[in-house]
């Protein structure tokens, strides 16, 4: 008997109640009942969000609200600086090519945070730039770039926006649109809100809604400044995805229960304990100077096949974790600690750790990571 | 106490054996486990849509993929001919114009199908068509446009497609894609795959394949290439809305386990009863000559405000039918029999039209309309 459990960075485990919620008869979105329910979602979602922006839920996968990110803000033809550090940020430059929007791309070793300075550099360099768009955290590499001190830079640039993917970020990090001035925040559902995947989310600032008004690109599905005139009146322009939002009104109830600052709190602990654990194993972190606390990405040490170390997770264990993408296939790890995790679930994930690097021949010293885990989660 | 009960055409009741199956732990979509259920899940979806094609899945509403087949069949500035007999028509023709596509509209009086020949004087009198666009099943009026006939017209036209959007016909009529010659078959998952919404369908054939090499619309999401070539390895281009899915397989089974042309007769039968129970009660049809077996639409009676007639069936018998959208706004009701609905289902919708009838003054011989169900049913 193997326990399968999601330790990937999405989809991530789906709590009970949230299931159970989902499992009711479906309900229609005409219906005054839904009405209420969505108004009740619009409302946990600005919380979460920390704004006071409508955040718009999309019927499609995280990628979808980043498209609609990219054509509801921009024209055919605009300059837009994309910093790439890991698949998702090359994923924003992609869409932008798509739409022939012209891509000065910001390279960043996949591992590393972007320096501010040099978006700072580029934009004086190019005034034309319209947008940056970067990751909040990059699910691929587990790095946090440090969109606070980006957000100082581009704020005060009435020409100039700022995009953040926050699929990963969102609940897991504090990320106050409004506070920081952000312009453009995209979430997905199966991440930190702990529901299956299906549903996205963005909200625009005033700015960013005021470059909706310029924005050429064409649309339809992803028509923002539609979707908000039906979503102020509980609405939406095309059929929501009704059992996925029964749900997110579950999901929004638990972290407005456990309160936001507490689910930072959570998300930060155990990733520290992640962390420190895999140091005390003699591991490498990818991401050692800027970690993302959604997510803790470790090499594979010299002699050992990521791939192999991924497997054996899973079918020795049953713990799903995720391998390396792109430049980084076989070479790293990826553990989750987004969204329905506590303590104990990473001393298990810790666990597993030491037992299938021994089991590969690596010289570790069994329960010398969850000892410090556990020195960790005690002292907090 | 009132029973809520769906006889909406989308969403539609999802059966007990599907919720069930989508309650279970999130799964990951790279694991082994879930590209066995994915290529069940293909499987099924070619069986449903009667292709050798592969038949797409996107996490959107069916709208998604309805632009879906614009952009990825179409340039900027093609010339289309659009079928606008109703709410989705109209839809049709809003997609093609939001890409800079150029629309001839074919309008046909809401009610009636569109007559194929006037499809063919369209064709020759402007060649430069490169799709029509039509509605198997019309949803807003109940309608059902002859496809067979279309098709016939337009498949021998080297130069242009048909595009179907079946999104309420798939599953209830029979509408073989291949052996008819439709190039583009859209679907969705709230209605006849009896699923929570979120999940759309497409399929193409090899004509329109060829269409998609030379169309330059922008997309990334919807981009129908990039995810034929990852959903022939049982993967998606991005997350899939994985509990969608898994209850898809369920759905997919129950479909098999009936048998397609049991589906078809289900549905041609209950829409029978309907239609002529209503006629029984002096009820005049929407659409007495070309309706579709997956809904029936019911013109309100003199003196009877269609809204109100609505509103009693869901106060005070709990069940959720749908009215009229747009032009026939308050002037008729929609009473859905597609998906998860037996006969007894329309015994309930017909005994609640007349009880609702009589509670608002019309003159309604009680179990008149039932007894000419009943008849129907016992006959079959």
């Amino acid at each position: 008997m193997i326990k399968k459990q999601l330790f990937s960075p999405g989809p991530t485990p789906v709590p009970e109640r949230v299931l159970l919620a989902m499992a009711g008869p479906m309900m229609h979105h005409r219906d005054p009942g839904y009405e209420v329910l969505f108004q009740e979602v619009r409302e946990g979602l600005k919380y979460v969000f920390q704004t006071k922006q409508e955040v718009l839920v999309l019927a499609s996968s995280g990628t979808g609200a980043m498209e609609a990110a990219v054509c509801n803000t921009l024209s055919r033809g605009d300059e837009v600086l994309v910093v790439r550090g890991g698949k998702f940020g090359e994923r924003w430059g992609e869409i932008c090519e798509a739409y022939g929007v012209n891509v000065t791309p910001l390279d960043v070793t996949w591992g590393q945070a972007v320096d501010p300075g040099l978006i700072k550099k580029a934009l004086d360099a190019k005034p034309a730039i319209k947008a940056v768009l970067v990751q909040a955290s990059e699910t691929s590499t587990g790095v946090m770039h440090p969109i606070k001190e980006i957000a100082d830079i581009v704020k005060n640039r009435a020409g100039t926006i700022l995009i953040v993917d926050a699929i990963s970020a969102l609940g897991v990090s504090d990320l106050p649109m409004d506070q920081w001035g952000i312009d453009v925040v995209v979430s997905g559902s199966q991440k930190a809100l702990m529901l299956p995947p299906g549903l996205a989310f963005i909200a625009l600032s005033a700015k960013a809604w005021g470059f909706a008004e310029k924005a050429n690109l064409p649309k339809f599905y992803f028509n923002l400044k539609e979707e908000l005139a039906v979503a102020q009146k509980n609405q939406s322009q095309f059929t929501p995805a009704i059992s996925l939002i029964v749900g997110l009104r579950e999901a929004l109830k638990m972290l407005k229960e456990e309160g936001l600052e507490n689910v930072f709190k959570r998300h930060a602990l155990l990733a520290r304990a992640t962390r420190e654990a895999a140091k005390a194993l003699g591991l490498e972190l990818l991401a050692p100077t800027a970690p993302s606390d959604a997510l803790t990405a470790i090499k594979a040490p010299e002699g050992v096949d990521g791939k192999k170390l991924k497997k054996n997770f899973e079918d020795q264990f049953g713990l799903i974790i995720a391998g390396g993408q792109s430049q980084l296939k076989g070479k790293i790890i990826r553990i989750a600690h987004i969204g329905y995790f506590q303590s104990l679930d990473i001393i298990q994930a810790v666990s597993t750790l030491e037992l299938v690097l021994k089991g590969l021949g690596y010289p570790v010293k069994l329960g010398a990571g969850v000892k410090v885990a556990e020195e960790i989660l005690s002292a907090a």
